[in-house]
């Protein structure tokens, strides 16, 4: 939070197939399964629909206005990596357009969360390099001030440390303690294993107050029918 | 607005004609036969483009981060309903995703209208159940706590009344009072009636100051045009 | 700002090469060309997806709730122009549908920018006539108040003084004064001619780091690397 | 919430003792005994701090920019009321100000709760006729459109109905129904007898986990402290 | 709104005697008499209750984090100033604090009224030195990027050319254009005289109604009471 | 951020000289002598004027409109202490009110700074203890669901560590961590030191563009004069 003008070359990322394999689930049963914690602001929405990603957090700290550390956080991506980019202060200026992402898709970025704003997403769509970000703007930036890379940040509310896994489709953002990330797998894929069962029963028209068992604690919490 | 606790299971809905005719005039339209009333504030947006629905308001009070009644009040849908739901506080969790909605959709519902968020939106998408929100979270809710079903709610700032029609379409959301919606689908139908006409003239180039006579009443009101 | 009840008929647009010439550029670009001026605020979105257009504006002062300018402006369109909407309150209501629209086509207008909100999303966008506006809203306007046509107007931030251009796409809407639209258009090609070089040296990996030359100065202002 | 041009003259006021009284326990503890309900959104402030009170309803539905209906229900004011003004759209604009409040004040009005804004608001605070507003704007209002004057109202995202009691003060602004008014009262004078007694406990250093006998429960839920 | 890094040293300021004599009617008086424009957004608030000023304009328009210009503006003033900061994006931090406040008032300046936030608001409240601002940060500014002095601006909404009469109290700020500034005060002491009378009559219980003559045109608009 | 159902009876609080020393400064100054960082979010906003605190800080973790770890902190609190409340979702409630005040004083803690809401204002400011929130709201909260004390929390955008300095009066709030306090409290004091000198000389009309020698680095930056 509090460093400024420095860059860590050497992160400990998340275990690799818990950080790919998360993707399949999507942010909404990654938050569940980490215990409904971790999600970023619900302002934080895809500039176009359809993208799911999850990948290893490099992250950065930029200022208002001021997109020079985002060629510094380029050269330290790896692939697999989703790059978080935090700022000093609300800010809605377009920081990152499609030259940037020619680089960080050259790098093998799989996406950009950046709780300030971006532009050419027109371009970035056509290239299918996803951006999670809080506005789209044509205003430029300058390249002037140092921030840093891979220190932890508040992103859209949430801390993120470099190496943690993020999450991200059309319901928002999930990040994922590179600690909790086996661990989170397992939970999402045991969510989901038995959906397809429930999906079924309801789409027969079941009722979820009785596949769940729910009349009778509703009753007891004192639900009252009238006819 | 005040009864906690209860599901009203019989409730008057509107005259099903209208409440299944005035969806093909779509939202502006029905808000103009009204006599400019009954928009649900603009906040209001549907998770996919090109949705067009009208039906009948069955209606849940939430409590913030809590969906337990929509699992009540899907037992309450007829076929042809939409589901209205309100929160007792500004809230923009994710009440509602496609298991909900397939339970829904087997139930009959059209569509969902919540002042709160959504999520699984994808699917939803896929799944051709429209939601009307004002936001998007991948962010889940327990089953805790007792709303109630089929009470008059006030949701985005407009009064809905069990049994009312809803029309909703990309410009929003529209209530329309059960007595007044036989009325209201006259009206409706009648500001239809001479817009292709309408439509041809000013394609044709006349203009509106001269199809709708404006040019004396603006003169009147004191417009001068200068060179 | 000040004057109320006037339409000016006689406007000096920019030169026509200049202000057809920057769609292509893009209004990132275009904001760039510029100096980094002349951007609306970032609230001001498209309807659809994809829609990239410049022209000259004509200009029209609305009240709030009331869209009676809108149908004096449509008169003082020439083919090549886009409107430019503000109005005198912050309101979202939807003042502009898919009459008006087919009239401005007509009329050979290419857009409308409009401080405030419209309806009738679905029919416009298969209309293809692209509205930036900061809202979108079923509700409906009288038509009671003068406003005026053509004068000077703050339109989401930015002064739009008639005749100048109006660049606008998915990343926003800029405003290029009439006396600079050429050379801007010369500023915006300069920008553009070496992009495709430098997107090819990026995609290649080629990080912006080396291309800009930025190491040097990175490490003059005190970056650090830690391994 | 439809009916526009219309004065209903004969309201059934809620019980006066209780309207009166309900002003000394507060806003925050008349919502606790009403079961948490009944409140307004939390924008709606008051022009000056310490002001606390409470009286029957009186309702206005206003249009944005128009205050033409306040000149109106200052006719229906009874001594003891307070007046509350929805609007048809959001809207800031300055629509009452010294000369309605000494209106208002001399019709023995006890305060005004409008969603929308008001003015002149030093002078108001030298008179001491309170307001809740969400803003406070010097821009003025026509009077041209009828609204309407004692219908049921959404304000704030609450349903008042005419009689209803609102009790308003730093906290905020609540409505009680009619009907459960005297109820309310006797349950707010419940909650506050036995406060002093808990205040000098936790005074004198009593911790609310023991005064309210939370550590079993919280043990069961699962707390764990760590050394 | 597009010349960067110039400073106007010679402009033309309003007539003295309006200039100073508008402070006396306020914002909300003012904006009537110029016929209901020249408001700036109502989110432009006073750091203090009470204030009530009057004076010529300087503007200066400042980039997102940057006070350089507020030092480049402070030479600029004249006794009687009030000056207007306006800035290039959004921005809520603290650009201005009781150093600046201090030069100021040695320069003669009035008040501030800025686009952006301020700080040291306890100092500049005993100091006696008003702002009106959208914000109140503790966050600082650098000194690194040209603006200009003494160019338009739009501040708050509202276009501000050097010399304009700015009015501000605590319902608001007004830009007066200078050109208008001897008519506004003439039609502000208009409006004034016989507020007395009206107040008098209206705290003895005359109702609005009949004080303005409204009975017969509500009437004829329809209005219907109902008893 | 993730551990629930946690509390953490031992924390390292930061030196307590520099805890309580930093209170003089204030926000502001803090805030400067950290190298800008450190700042809560400036939607944090006190309930009365004038409170200026320092202390070391003790977090809770809260879920939407539940406020059972409010008392769960409250034996957590060390004399000196400052309260901070960060929330998993954005919510407005009433969180903390007049018992919980006592308490909490009686515990000796200086303040409260909670990302939500609070109410019983006008007793928390007649006891005269000062709360930073985001919202001022009756509306009360249950005790129902475990979160967590003296964990990590992000509150307002920032990161908190248990055991941090909070600085915070009318400006904001500013978060310094424990191992940078003394360092802080150095740097602060030497920045007031010359503060009296510069407010002299400002005081006596010398601008700050001498003071500061900022005419070279202006004309270097191309700043031009225009008479």
């Amino acid at each position: 939070m509090y460093e400024l003008g420095v860059v860590y070359r050497n992160i400990r990322r998340a275990d690799k197939a818990a950080a790919d394999g998360l993707a399949q689930y999507g942010s909404a049963t990654v938050h569940e399964a980490m215990g409904r914690v971790g999600l970023l602001k619900p302002y934080m929405r895809p500039i176009y629909a359809g993208a799911q990603v999850s990948g290893t957090a490099v992250t950065v700290l930029l200022h208002p206005g001021d997109n020079w550390m985002l060629h510094v956080v380029a050269e330290q991506i790896h692939p697999g990596d989703i790059v978080v980019a935090a700022c000093t202060a609300d800010n809605t200026d377009g920081f990152f357009g499609d030259l940037l992402a020619t680089s960080f898709q050259a790098r093998g970025a799989r996406a950009l969360v950046i709780d300030a704003g971006c532009r050419d997403v027109r371009t970035l769509t056509e290239m299918g390099f996803p951006v999670w970000s809080k506005a789209v703007s044509s205003k430029g930036t300058v390249k002037a001030t140092l921030g840093s890379v891979n220190i932890p940040v508040v992103c859209a509310g949430m801390l993120v440390t470099p190496g943690d896994v993020i999450v991200a489709d059309d319901d928002g953002v999930v990040c994922v303690p590179a600690a909790m990330a086996s661990k989170t797998l397992e939970a999402a894929a045991a969510r989901e294993a038995n959906e397809g069962e429930k999906r079924a029963k309801l789409a027969a028209g079941v009722l979820g107050l009785d596949m769940y068992k729910m009349r009778e604690p509703l009753a007891k919490a004192g639900l009252r029918y009238i006819d």
